[in-house]
């Protein structure tokens, strides 16, 4: 065999390799669920790409989704906050932030990337994929994101509304981010781990018309305070300290 | 006096409190410096109005800038991420996140704010005011951010773009960004206040063809590891372990 015959079939053979991700799947996903037709491959073979799959096939190219992430999970944030700003007029901006946070926190969009079943059309390393990767939090949802930064990069800002009036909005739409309840159930949990406390919240202040009164609560462990918050009502504020308190908590 | 004529009366001297905010000001600023014709005043007033004057005028008129900061820093977020994504293809996801995070930080858009004189347009109260709140970073960097919300909401992202096409953008594709001494400095003073320390860098790993090395560094105090980075260079991956022990110091 001459040599340019070998490297001929060898490049054959990369493209092969190359052509692993299965764009036309992708895209009658795209098509039937949420009626986008995506368009640039190459965009959507980089978020369908983890790194454990890049490391095993280096030489073959050098793309996987840990840029297109960045850039998607900034998308996320804007298109989750206009949504906040415009539909939630009476929330302060701490309301505001915690329920974003509540969004975009990586247990809510693990859970997105499954309903959208993305997570069938990644390429994993094979020790990723035989550890269950498939179904890892952490993966999903960055995947997720990739996956966004990819749909924004191909059809621009208006395909990611067309998105999310499909998917993320009906969601926040019927509620499912507005109980705050996590934040004192969450910092009771994480408390009682370290054995038996004392929570407690105490008002600490308030001010303003009634119209318009806002709350400061503290809230303390043991007599002493481990974190405070606002908010419109006395419930409001008690979730905010409780936040505050398990975000200096979770180091 | 009739009660009618009476509350005419009052009805015009609350309008001219409302109308303290200087709007024709503020576009010829916009006009001026950056050819931006803005035009709904009400989004203005609301960013250039600072909760403490919100504070002492409260029975007036219910906003100040604290909302549309919260869409501010997100758009801000993603015009950023945008330009770094597409203008260093070279950089890693980490690298590209701790570059966003020296840009959109307080001190910088303080002083960004400070160059475009926003600043000189804010409504304080008489608190903040004597106390120097007009040169207070924290305040400045939270009114660029509600300027960037009013201006996404009155124009949309292409004036947004042509905006920080003459404010951000040079001053980022001049390298103002790029040294990443910050975390090792900063990391050094941060742990000399707590007494004498070593601090030492040690290469912990390193992988990939000679073209796309990646370096693994771990950061070591008195001989405990207290943070971990990778990047293309040992430089790089020594101020991304910097960076992350700072994350981890600051709780």
């Amino acid at each position: 065999m001459t040599q340019a015959l070998e490297s001929f079939i060898t490049i054959k053979s990369k493209r092969r390799t190359l052509m692993a991700f299965n764009f036309k799947e992708v895209k009658a996903l795209f098509l039937d669920q949420f009626a986008i037709s995506i368009d640039q491959a190459v965009l959507y073979e980089e978020a369908f790409t983890h790194s454990s799959y890049y490391n095993e096939h280096r030489s073959e190219f050098d793309k996987y989704n840990e840029r297109i992430e960045f850039l998607g999970d900034a998308v996320l944030e804007l298109v989750v906050s206009e949504y906040l700003f415009a539909h939630y007029p009476q929330l302060s901006e701490g309301e505001l932030s915690r329920m974003r946070a509540l969004i975009v926190r990586e247990e809510s969009l693990a859970q997105f990337c499954q309903d959208c079943h993305f997570n069938q059309y990644v390429r994993l390393g094979t020790g990723e994929e035989a550890s269950g990767g498939r179904q890892r939090p952490a993966l999903l949802c960055d995947l997720f994101e990739a996956v966004i930064g990819a749909l924004y990069l191909d059809l621009g800002k208006d395909a990611i509304i067309h998105f999310m009036n499909q998917t993320i909005y009906p969601k926040i739409k019927r509620g499912a981010f507005d109980q705050l309840v996590d934040a004192k159930t969450a910092l009771q949990e994480e408390l009682q781990k370290s054995g038996r406390v004392q929570i407690s919240y105490q008002l600490v202040g308030e001010e303003g018309p009634a119209h318009n009164r806002r709350f400061k609560v503290a809230v303390q462990v043991n007599g002493q305070t481990i974190g405070q918050g606002q908010g419109r009502t006395k419930k409001l504020a008690e979730q905010a300290a409780a936040s505050q308190a398990l975000q200096a908590l979770q180091v």
